[in-house]
């Protein structure tokens, strides 16, 4: 165990990686992962993905800014969307829920309950157990564990991509950044059609993220490695690459940016929000170049798409952004559309949506 | 589903049947249980049982009644209780962890993974995965998943209890909310030499619960249906006896009343913590008569010891309390110990660890 005062002065990759030292998965152990994936491995007759997702009111939601019912749809989304990034699907959901009583709460609650149960409905996913309790008035806590089971081909990690595999992502990103901005207050919403028009659309990409579960079947076929975008490329490509023991670079011109973020952010702002920005909820996935064109088919008859933005390199080359021909240090960190263009590594203090964000510090 | 303007004015037990309908298991689903039982219970083999705790401060522990070393041995027990009580073992736990950050936190987050990480290394169960974000300050809160694998003859769900068959308990109750009385201020520590001593095992029965792990084999084997006592006797026995569809007696005299907490509150006080106090995480099982001797040999072998407290009745026969050749309506409900003498049915006010409690309104 390395010496440690302050887990949480780490940055939370590090305080991942002491985690994983500190508490090791033991052989004989039947969970065959150790801390560091979107979702722990379970082996068994199938093997099960299990995953736990925490969203706490004042941290990662604000009544002002979303109803309760998306909040419901959100947190369920949020949880598949870990259960995609393994190449799964869910089996079932557990909630634990502590949530305040009296006044409007009643109310709130029955929203949470429809938004929640509409989106596990449309999944066709139960609801199993959890656990209860009373709040103290304004401080709503939410925590979704999803169970999965992997598709043929999975669970696929973090860990398989090798050099040359290519880098893809399912969607465009950015939007969800946009939407935040504007919920927040920090961008003001544009006056004119298409302005209202973009904005509707990045309200609805923050407040409602749909998981990309349809894609995880061919995917778990394709993939030698995937992980979700909840904290943004600019945080989660590092972490599957570091997983994978490779280097990696990114064409900047091939970065899917949403439109809505650009009508809304300009094009160098929503730039950074497609790599900063998180909570986008595609996945990127790490596809040997002669897989990619059976990829592609399969992921298209299952209604999505691929952007190839770039591909894993060699150990020790670190991470580069290549942007008209000249290659500059992956821009890692956080979230802060505006400071100053793209500072090479220096993370961003704005933590957008309260997961802890890793850089020097 | 029935109607329901605020889910939350309905008690929990008829919340969770509100939420077990609205939610049912489908047909095909890998869970072959709904909520309402300690643990979902997956399909596979092994089949494995899922559970989720959620704790929060202010809400369910306070700095100033538990040091972080304590909490984080106490989330961990509290969840594998949960899988205690399915009859299983835990194979690995999931944390999702909200902490606030500097200033004395960082000591504190050191502290409670020491505790945590011992607990779990005592049971040589491995922490698999889990979720970390930031806090607000003075807004801790800890999420744990524990997922485990039923024993020979498990899952025991708390359904499967007859009428006839016998209730035991494995333990003395009552000690842990005397602990919480003493940490919270409601009782004044005593100034004798017994009765410090008996303040210090109801302090460490509360901050310091030990679930009872090594009787979920020979339980598992002998018991039709089992729970944790996570919220008492008064509230527990009713949902065991209305899951497996019986009416239950309880014979007064029987029910074994920790020392300490004699001690502490005095005979008639001391009965109603054994009742109402929750918190001791001992189990509570329901066993054919003529399983009785083998089971309690197997538990003996385990280090326990069962002790017959009542018996499952016919259904509609409702709870009763036999005291002194009398009958009385099974005293359901919170804890309050500094209320009047048990008053037959009505639930308290006083939520002692954040659970809500059910009962007319």
């Amino acid at each position: 165990m390395p010496a440690m005062r302050d887990p949480f002065q780490l940055g939370e990759d590090r305080f991942l990686a002491w985690l994983a030292s500190r508490f090791r998965a033991r052989g004989g152990s039947a969970f065959s992962l150790g801390i560091g994936d979107d979702a722990a491995v379970l082996a068994g007759r199938p093997a099960r993905v299990v995953t736990v997702d925490q969203m706490l009111e004042g941290r990662h939601f604000r009544f002002r800014w979303i109803v309760p019912r998306a909040l419901g749809r959100r947190a369920v989304e949020r949880a598949l969307s870990d259960i995609a990034a393994m190449g799964a699907r869910p089996e079932g959901v557990l909630l634990a829920l502590s949530w305040p009583r009296g006044g409007e709460w009643g109310r709130k609650a029955r929203a949470l309950f429809e938004g929640l149960g509409g989106a596990l409905d449309r999944r066709g996913v139960p609801l199993v157990g959890g656990d209860t309790t009373r709040a103290r008035v304004g401080h709503a806590a939410l925590a979704v564990v999803a169970v999965g089971r992997p598709w043929p081909g999975g669970p696929v990690l973090r860990s398989g991509g090798r050099p040359g595999d290519l880098l893809a992502v399912t969607g465009p990103l950015g939007a969800a950044a946009a939407g935040h901005l504007l919920c927040s207050g920090r961008l003001a919403p544009p006056g004119d059609r298409a302005g209202r028009r973009a904005a509707g659309a990045a309200l609805r990409a923050f407040r409602e993220p749909t998981a990309r579960l349809e894609l995880a079947r061919p995917l778990a076929r394709h993939a030698r490695a995937l992980i979700d975008l909840s904290d943004g490329l600019g945080l989660d490509l590092p972490r599957l690459a570091a997983a994978s023991g490779c280097g990696f670079e990114v064409e900047a011109e091939r970065i899917p940016v949403a439109p809505a973020a650009r009508r809304l952010l300009g094009e160098r702002r929503a730039f950074r929000a497609a790599i900063a920005g998180g909570e986008d909820y595609e996945l990127l996935a790490a596809i040997p170049p002669d897989r990619l064109p059976a990829a592609e088919r399969a992921v298209a008859r299952a209604g999505g798409a691929l952007h190839v933005v770039g591909r894993l390199t060699a150990p020790g080359g670190g991470g580069r952004l290549v942007r008209r021909g000249a290659f500059a240090p992956w821009p890692a960190g956080g979230w802060d559309p505006f400071r100053p263009p793209l500072d090479a590594g220096r993370p961003g203090r704005v933590d957008r949506a309260g997961r802890r964000r890793s850089g020097r510090r």
